[in-house]
Parts: structure tokens; sequence; C-alpha cells
């Protein structure tokens, strides 16, 4: 699997710098560690190392580096692999991403505040013309979508509500096509993945006008065997983020689309009174609308995430399921099986 | 008609300083003009003048002054009614510009092209205290959308297409609704319809991810009573502005949708090769995704732009369609019985 984004140059594309040290500040929660992990579990050779501050108690399980060994190894950039309650950089920080400017590394960061906001930080990269790179932040120079058609196959995870395995499932596909020989490259729509797979849009940030421009700069012309694998945002039943998820699905023109749910997640997330739309609400919405830049999409499948729950729980309503909506029903993190019909089903 | 928008105080809002001075530039296309006489048609009394540079052969029929004349009869902004194919302000401009500031007046622009971007009016504005304000650019501190459904009753045109009477539509309903002793609130969500209301929220300019959230400002608590009629923008249908459109329409929550339409037009403008939805689509559509943040939401009729048709012609469409459709079918620039008709259904 090729795990990076070539973006068209009419755009400045998110392009990071690679391989990266993995910083883990001084953090003791692994729940802010999602970064660090994805990235192990996703972009393992993407990774020299690890380098966190005394105090710190979550390890990804990478070797331990400082700055100056990380770059010795070949590393390109000091990526922030952990998030704080509050998105800020912390004074605690900045000595390290200090020593990792003076050491020849950038800063890669998805926080919501941006590294050049510190003084300290935008002084120092600017002396030794160093990067500092917010992969929250959208590249300039983008425009309005146009509708055209491209070439090559597109594939994109769609959902019934926002942070249910979207991402993974967009990475496990891509993985597993890879692994049957299909040349496939997995796109990055949101911060984690765009550092995961080096590069990508972060569609949350960019100017309404131009979503859809912007998901049509995520997948472009391309072989005609070729698949995108893209990583969904959103869902279209969320009253926050469904202009995110219409102009995903515009601009992605897939012709194929998955829908990701979590069984038992009966609310939208962060939108008291909401009800989950059903899974078969969830595909119709998304296939008259997807028909409108793309009249050949179909659903290939569902993908459940069933961390929650035992394997034999969730193998059987995986089953159920599956012979209720006539299509495959998988949970891509259990593979199996059941993954391996969803496969066939969207290469069909 | 209060024709003002009272946006939440949690984000900076677009308030224009009004009463304003109408510049014409050097303007001999009246094409170019369409803000100015948008203002001179729907906000007369927000007007207190035009000025124009030597050269200028297009009018909006208002009296002539220069910018201290103008702040005498207590304009407080210069506000730039003419566009040019660029979006750029001329070197041309500049002179009168200054003029202006030094006369004691902000500036209003709706061009591309931010007027701090011109050095000569970023320092000058400092310097004597003065705005320059890009109705184009949103305010600060936008947040995410809660769904949260709120108080008052909510009108909303949306359209086949993009550019077709959405912002006619909305500011003849709610001069309409006045003059028929109905509380209501023109809401304006694109740049000319703030230069008219003198504020409001330029949606198409707003993050993704905070689309939803300024449609929710936009619009806010009001009385039971109350209409808000709240200015369309781009349609579902659009393979590039259908983000705009969707959260546009699940922040505004509206009781009511009316249907803009151009008669004869069958391609989505500026997207070859997209047909336009019929109006049974654009209504069915509109209603199933609006259910989300308001289940009760309906649509009252469909608005006919008939500009390039005769009078009789278009009486006779209208009549046909509303017969066909089983709506109230009207021009509300051409007014008549079909528009009281349009006007009963929206507050029955």
């Amino acid at each position: 699997m090729n795990i990076q984004t070539s973006l068209d140059a009419t755009a400045e594309s998110l392009l990071l710098p690679q391989p990266y040290l993995l910083f883990l500040g001084d953090t003791t929660e692994r729940g802010y560690a999602k970064t660090a992990f994805g990235l192990r579990d996703w972009a393992p050779e993407k990774c020299v190392g690890e380098y966190a501050l005394p105090g710190a108690t979550v390890s990804a399980g990478l070797v331990s580096l400082t700055p100056a060994e990380a770059r010795a190894r070949g590393a390109r950039s000091l990526l922030i692999g952990v998030a704080n309650s509050g998105g800020v950089i912390p004074e605690s920080w900045i000595p390290a991403l200090v020593e990792a400017l003076d050491a020849g590394l950038d800063i890669v960061s998805g926080m919501h505040m941006r590294l050049a906001d510190r003084p300290e930080l935008a002084g120092r990269a600017q002396r030794l013309g160093r990067r500092l790179i917010d992969v929250r932040h959208p590249p300039a120079g983008l425009t309005v979508g146009t509708g055209r058609k491209r070439s090559g196959q597109r594939l994109l995870t769609v959902g019934t509500d926002c942070a249910l395995g979207k991402k993974y499932t967009a990475l496990a596909i891509a993985r597993a096509f890879a692994a049957r020989g299909v040349d496939a490259d997995f796109r990055a729509t949101g911060q984690t993945g765009i550092m995961i797979a080096g590069g990508g849009m972060p569609m949350d940030a960019v100017v309404s006008d131009f979503e859809a421009g912007a998901a049509e700069l995520v997948s472009p012309d391309a072989a005609p065997g070729h698949w995108d694998v893209i990583e969904g945002q959103g869902s279209l039943f969320h009253p926050a983020y469904a202009a995110v998820s219409l102009g995903l699905l515009h601009g992605s023109q897939p012709d194929v689309i998955i829908v990701c749910h979590e069984p038992g997640r009966t609310q939208v997330l962060g939108s008291p009174g909401y009800a989950l739309p059903s899974i078969e609400d969830t595909i119709d919405l998304n296939l008259r609308l997807g028909a409108r830049t793309n009249p050949a999409i179909r659903c290939a499948g569902v993908s459940f995430n069933t961390a929650h729950m035992d394997a034999g729980a969730a193998t059987a309503l995986m089953a159920a399921e599956s012979a209720r909506l006539g299509l495959p029903v998988a949970d891509p993190i259990r593979g199996g099986d059941a993954f391996e019909r969803l496969l066939d089903s969207c290469l069909a």
C-alpha cells in the first residue's frame, strides 16, 4: 500500500517531512496519545522512535531517542503525538521543541494552537530555516469544485455518526487492497490520517465554498485500476458537521461507499436529542446525494466498530445484520471471512 | 421591516457602520454596479448619496456627494458599491478611499482583496482610527452548531441553482411580511445581502466545521410570532457549493422553505454537464435534509425569476406550474395575487 498523497500542484499541498520522531510530552493518560498510537499501528515505517519528557508514563513502544539521535537515524521532523485538554502547546514542552529545531528537525502538530503562535518557536524556526507545520490548517490556493469526473476508482467511508471508525476502516481497506495486489492509496482528510499518510487535506478546516474542491484535490485522476480509499468525515445526519460530509462526498465522487457504525450507539455524539440514523437511511441518503457527482455510486458493505463487544457476540451480530441488510458486514480490525467478503464486494 | 441583524455576542459580529455613501469608482458597465443597485432598491434609507470618479458613467440615481459632504449628512462609511473583473482594488480608487478615511468615514468592501492589503489604506486607517471592513470575511470566534431548536419562526429561500433570486425573494418576502404587520427580519448570508441588512454572515467564507453553527448565529432565538426571513445560498444539487447550502439549511432550522427557480434554466451555472434538478426534487431533498433539525419543515411555495419573460407568458407559466405542483408559484418582483397567495401559504 502506498499510504501517501500526491495532491495536485495547483494548491500548495500539505506534505509532511518524514520519517518522524514521535513526541509524547509529559503525558500520563493513554487517551491523549491516540495520534501516537495511530502512527505506531498504521505507519510504523515512518516512525524512527519516540521522545518523552520526564514524568511521562505513556509510551508507544518505540525506541526512545533524543532529537539529535533521531536526526542521526534519518528523522526529518518531530511529530507531536499527544493532545491535551485545551489544545494548547504548554510551556513545559517548549524546551524539547526548541531542542528538536536545534537538532535539525521540523515540527508537525495537530493541535488547535498554531506552532508559530509560540514566539520562542517561531523565532527559532525562522533563524534555523526549519518548518512549523500545523496539519489542522489547510493549504493556500484552494479553489471551488468543478464536478468533473476523474479517472480511477474511489472508495469513501461514511458513517451513521462521527468518531466511530471511518479512518480505521479506510486504513484497513487500503492495507487489505494492497495485500491483494490492488494498486491503492489511503487518502487522509483529518489530522491523524494526514500524519499517518504523510499528507492530505484537513477537510473540516476548509472554507465551505472550497469544500468539494478540496475533496477533488485529495483524490486526483489516476490509472483505471487504481483505488483511492478516502477517509470519511462526520455524517450527513450530524446537525453540526453535515456540510463537511456532503462536500467530501460530492468532491470524492466515490464509486463505492462503506457505511461505518458502532453497534449500540443510539444518539449523535455531542448533539443531545438527535437519534442516530438507521444504517439503511445512511446508505440511502449517501447514495442519493453521492449520485449527483457519480451516478454509478454503490454501497459495498458496512463496517462495524465492535471494540466494546466480545468476539462471539460481535460475530453473531454481524452475521445477523448482514442477512438483514443483504450486504457484507465486518469489523476490519477483527478481519476474518466477513472482512474478505466486504473486500470482494468493494472490488466486484 | 427591520432589515438588521442582531448576531449573538459570542461571535464578533459583522455589523456595518451606517448610513453609507455609495462608491461607484470609475465604472462604465452597469453589470458591475449590482451592489449599488441592490442597496438603492432595498435599503435606500441607509444610503445618503453616491460618489463616483471622473469617467464613471454609471449612477445609482442618488444625490452626488463628496465624502466630506456625506459625513456632514450623517454617513458613517463609504461602501464600495461596484465590482470589477479581478476583484482587486485598483490604484485609481486609492485617492478617493483615502479621502473618505480623512473625511471621517470607515470603508466597507465586498471585494475579494482585503482593504488592509493596500498599505496606503491600512496605514491611514490605523492612524485615523477608522475601520476597514471586508464583508466577505466572517467574524472571529465562530463555533460548531448545537442543533438546539430555537424559538421564533424561520423561512429560508433555497434554489434549484445559484444566482437565480434567493436574495431578492427573501428581501421581498421580508418587506411584504412587514407590510402585513408581521414582525420580521431579513437575515443576510452573502455579501450584498449583508450590506443591505447592515450585518449578517458570509456563509460561503465560513470554515466548513462551523457552517451550521454560523447559520445558527444568523437567526437567534426570537419571540414566538417573529419571522426571520433568511437569504439562501447555492443549491444542494450544486457539485461545488452544496456544503454551504446544507450547513445553512441545518443551522437555519427553517419552518418554511421557498424554492427559487429561473424558468428555462436547464444546466447548473458553471458546472458543465450537470442538469438542473426538477422543482419537485428540490422540494423533496430540502425537506428531507431540513427535517433533521426541524421535523416541522414545509414548503410554502415556489419563487420564479421571470425577469427575462413578458408579463403574459410569466403569469400563464406560473399559473400552470402552480396547478401542477399544488403550491403557490409567484415572482416576488412582479408581486400581484400570486405573490399574496404565496405569502398566505408562508404564514398559514
